[in-house]
């Protein structure tokens, strides 16, 4: 639930710009990787400060790529918005890894912040998101994670490799296919939590009794979570697409077109999960009802049936002196037998009324 | 539920715009049939390769018709791409049949992704969803379907027999012909499931015993899986009567608007539905609630009468040695006569709260 | 509830435009009505045929007004078709009384459907809808009535009499007075269904044991389906008002404005009454769990109270040879006196508890 | 209820335009009041007929203001129209006191119609209420109430002596300040109303017995009526803000400003209200279902206490000749050991499930 | 509750730009600060009237702040409107402490009123508010607060100390630093608020006994509140950055962006919790039902067992003279044995039905 605003005290008073990591683990070791690249050379090397990077990304043909990942101090962050002409309210946001997901453009450059969403283990089904930023400039991108996961392995590989059209494109398809990934992790988190969602169905409907009712009211705030950070994604991909600058070319608008449909259609899914688990709630308080209905009608079937048994045995178990039946001869068969009768009326009666 | 999402594996980390057929069954062998036609001649035959198109499709003043169905491979969709001038990210989108439905113009093309409606078997009433793809370019139309059903077949019976207006017509009729066959299947949908909603009506106000509440929510779940189709054809063909471009002639939107009606009246047509099965759920729960009050009552009569009766039977069994009513002569009738007295009291007391 | 979709299998695989009826009584004989007015002159004659229109409806300064009502025939829609120019799309959709209500400009025409409401009984409170088409076109209006009811008959009256503003003014005035007329029916039937609202909600102030919930949930349906045609009709008006084209005088509109705002108003008081029934909902889910409380508070304090008192005297009722107690004097009156304590103390528990 | 819609029967049929008078109380006399003033001068008197209007309001400078209360006949209502060039549509509306709020600009007028609020009586909490149609012309301001009350007599008084600026300000003032006074009244509902969600509030977080949970729903209708009137007047405010016509000078609107912040201000503070009767729903449910399970705990405990001690009793009742523990010295206390530890596990069962 | 609405009978009937009051607590004594600075000096004094104000902040080119708190008399509203050109109903706005949350930008002003939510004690939770009403002229920023509470001490602090950009700043950057200041108030609230919700989670998560269900429902009105007067502030800060007027410079409204950001990132917060509430309330049912079940299934098992024994003990505890079993010599281990029978068969039925 704090996964919904992290605490801000360290930031409190300071003034606007102030640089101040929030992040919850502050010693994740601070990596930085320079990848530059034409369509016919690759170079890929891990930089100790920044002053390297000046060095390495000279040709203007090429594109570069700063991947910086883990808990970034104050220093190298006035470094790189030096470096790139970055305003410092952007890199205060980069620091504040509790921002809202969004896209800004100004000063020739863009810049986005999105969630990346990760199980934090199998069993629970709790998701949590890693903030990752992306600066999108003249023949450079620059990304920021707080985790130093191999999130972006699979497009290193494509760029190393030459796989696709990342290497003949420039820096804006770069940052198309850094977005694209971290949608496509969106897609992992849906089909997991779906597929609870899913067993959760088939438990209901084979009405187990252990069934958790718990576990429906978490997937749905789960669902909530993923659904918060991937809207403003969709939406911020939509301000790209409409976007009038030319940061981005036209020929690489189809391809954020395309995450963009992948961005509602996941949207909608998360939506049509909810959907689902909405009607699980109904289902399973109708389920509930249902068992109730059939316990009380157990119990009511049998006190019904033996309260008037039990008070006739108690009638002929009194101990009057003078009680005529008691001396008959068939008295005890007879009263056997009005206890039967009494007893099949009422099996009659509960019968007609369908109970049983 | 599965439904909403197919299973990504087989394209992760793959870059954009890769060729990977996600249909669940990878064997349906593909079948290609060309129809070429002009207001005054024919030409339907099948394909074993695309380069048979090229020599067909000569005629520049006739419409071909390019219909291919099962599990298409890449490179007939790399030929498709080459031959049509398609962008390999739009061929992308044939192949991923877990695509949202759409609608894009581009390059002078028009593609459109739509949903087509089965009833996968009449009893469960479960709707799967078949994909079907469409380009309207100048002169041609290129359909994809994941299976060989007959879907188009009354079209095609048009186009044989010069039915209706498709002959006469350019291909941006064909277009819309294919949409507004896609569009019946809906109505067919709704209708089937509309049904069992009312169905479901008759039971509830006869009270059965064995109704099941469970169908409800899975009516409830179909019709929000038919929503969440049917949705986007209608904004796509809202955006196509929008649409500046002149793919589409001003006398064919007239066709368009009229199947935009269409769309329009299902998407009303299910909200309805669904609004009659938020009310169902609503029924079920007051009579579920109605019953339960019922039984008891019946147990809280019937434990409140006996109760007091058997608490008299109970004092007169007892055994002490001094108990001045049992050596009354008429002790017994006496004590018959107070349960009597008691019973009627309840049954008054009970008849005055209306429990009876 | 099939009210929703009437069916469609006669249209399926039909190419569009084709001209079949889709009513559900096929054989309400058809009955065509033209009248022809100018501010001092009225002419009014049932026709046989619509070549007599043609002879009738000669002056240009006339106002010529076709009504055609029952279960329409192909030919007499080719024949409308051809003689006021009306495409084949408009034709079918007057055919198809299924037809979503809707307002269409084209070809200097103003097309419109729109849905008159009918109580079926006075006691079931079911709504029914017929399907009246209106075209407006140069110096006529043509419209389609489903049955031969009067609907129309004040209209008639103030063209025959005179009265008010019809017969001075042009044909956009009558196309206008048209709809106001079924708008009338709108608030007929709100106002009905409204009663047994607040006859409900009576019923339920009073906690009556007889209360149908089924009522709420029914009437719930009813204004569903009032409102499914009401809307289209205010969202028609909304159109007409903002249409820039000349087929409707600028003075006319002051009158379609006022339509306007009653149909908005219409809209308005049916989700006025939908919230009411929500209401009445939670109002009815309250009153059955207070007294299924109240039920059971009841039970519980008899069983409560005679439980311990039974259990007394069934110690006294056994058989032991050594019982002490029982051959005490005063035994019996011990015991009594043990019972009355305990029933006096549980009294007073219940009394603390607030549950007598 | 039928509060939302008044019956209709005496207009049905007959033209648009028509003046009949729809109010419940035709008998209220007619008062009509002129107020005639400029900077420097003040007239008021009571009018007989319009006649008198006309020769009063001669000087072109003054702001006449013409106070018309009462059942208005059609003949006053055709001198208004004559006289000040009302289209008879607009005298239809006011005739028509159940006509929704709305604000209309035609032929240099600018004619509003609003919904004042009453508190019926003060121990039901119902609103009632009362139709006021103004008019705003060049000079002049015409308004119609439906009861003589007294409501706009702080206005006369300001106008009397002077006070704030309405005396040295144009008729758009005036109209203005009648429309704030009846937005003050909305105050007035809204903070009874709220008065009311508050003490019921109070009374639930007490958990009173005699809770009334009617009085939710009924508060729940009140605000919705409140609603429906006050949303109108918000939007009527802002369509008047954003006129481009000059009706309204601009000094003056920066008041109708003010009075659309207050309109904003009551709708949002009506839905706020709205919310917390849907919580109290929600806590009062709540409560019921607690109430519920602590009543049936009680019954469980005691049942299940005594239901196998009553057993053992009855064992030892039975009359069978041979049975050893009835010959034991101490079987008695045996017995009664026995139903000891059956009591205790039984209540120490209890305890662990934290029935007790 | 009343926090929706203060009393308003102060000011019932006075005409508009009344100067009144309408604050609690009247007494609060009223405290003017006067800031003035550049970027190389300060000047913080307090004043006791305006006049020195007049006197103060003569140098065109520096910044200066007017900080009024407590519950100002009209006599200094009249001072500051006439030497600030502020209008009368500004002013009266200021002093009507209910206000509802706007911008207001005209005659060369912009004019801010919001509200600082406040803890009213750590242990209810309950949120209060303080208005706050800042104007921003040509380089002067003037605010009011109610209370004289330190809020704004950390930004005296950044001017005096020279932090941040305050100090290099223009007018217009101190108005956002005000503004920004009671949104990071916002934070701190919903922070708390969050706390107490994940609190009722964990607590709901235990199954406690002694949860309090009123707690949801109060927090739910907590959280509502706050976005009543979260959600103004967030749309008058996108009005000020759409504003094209030039109070307010471009590098400035970066920052203002920043802030709307904050805005959003409260508001979707609050939606977030709240919509975590609902599932609560949801949780809270299910368990709540559950143990009704396991409860009423614990009673149905102990009686359903015990009656038929109870009854068989009460057959042979009869009196009647021939009743051949009662002389058997194994009667009564008979009588035991086919006891036993009995409640084992229930058992296994109770097994079977998985009830134990």
């Amino acid at each position: 639930m704090s996964r919904f605003l992290k605490p801000r005290k360290k930031r409190k008073g300071l003034p606007p710009g102030s640089l101040v990591y929030l992040g919850e683990s502050k010693n994740v070791p601070v990596e930085m990787t320079l990848i530059s690249y034409s369509p016919d050379s690759v170079d890929e090397r891990r930089l100790v400060d920044l002053h390297e990077a000046a060095k390495l990304a000279t040709n203007p043909k090429n594109v570069s790529w700063l991947n910086i990942t883990g808990s970034v101090e104050k220093s190298i962050m006035v470094d790189v918005g030096e470096r790139f002409g970055i305003h410092s309210l952007w890199l205060e946001d980069v620091l504040n890894t509790d921002h809202r997901p969004k896209v800004e453009e100004l000063d020739n450059l863009i810049f986005v912040i999105v969630k990346l969403p990760k199980l934090e283990d199998k069993d629970s089904g709790k998701v949590s998101f890693e903030q990752i930023s992306i600066f999108l400039g003249e023949g450079f991108v620059i990304s920021f994670q707080e985790h130093p996961a191999d999130t972006f392995s699979s497009i290193k590989e494509r760029i190393q490799k030459g796989l696709g059209n990342v290497r003949s494109a420039q820096a804006d398809y770069l940052f198309y296919a850094l977005i694209d990934r971290v949608i496509d992790d969106y897609y992992d988190a849906v089909e997991n939590l779906g597929a609870r969602v899913e067993k959760l169905d088939a438990q209901l409907r084979e009405e187990m009794d252990d069934f958790d009712s718990h576990k429906i009211i978490e997937l749905r705030n789960e669902f909530l979570f993923l659904r918060k950070s991937a809207v403003p994604i969709r939406d911020s991909l939509k301000s790209i697409l409409s976007s009038k600058k030319d940061e981005i070319q036209q020929s690489t608008k189809r391809y954020f077109r395309d995450a963009y449909d992948h961005s509602i259609h996941i949207v909608e899914t998360i939506d049509g999960y909810r959907e689902l688990l909405k009607g699980q709630v109904d289902a399973y308080q109708n389920m509930l009802n249902q068992r109730m209905n059939e316990v009380i009608k157990v119990l009511t079937v049998f006190a019904t049936i033996f309260t008037p048994l039990t008070f006739i045995a108690g009638v002929y178990g009194m101990n009057f002196r003078y009680m005529p039946e008691l001396t008959w001869q068939g008295g005890y068969f007879f009263s056997l037998g009005l206890m039967l009768v009494v007893a099949l009326a009422l099996l009659y009666y509960f019968k007609r009324k369908r109970w049983l």
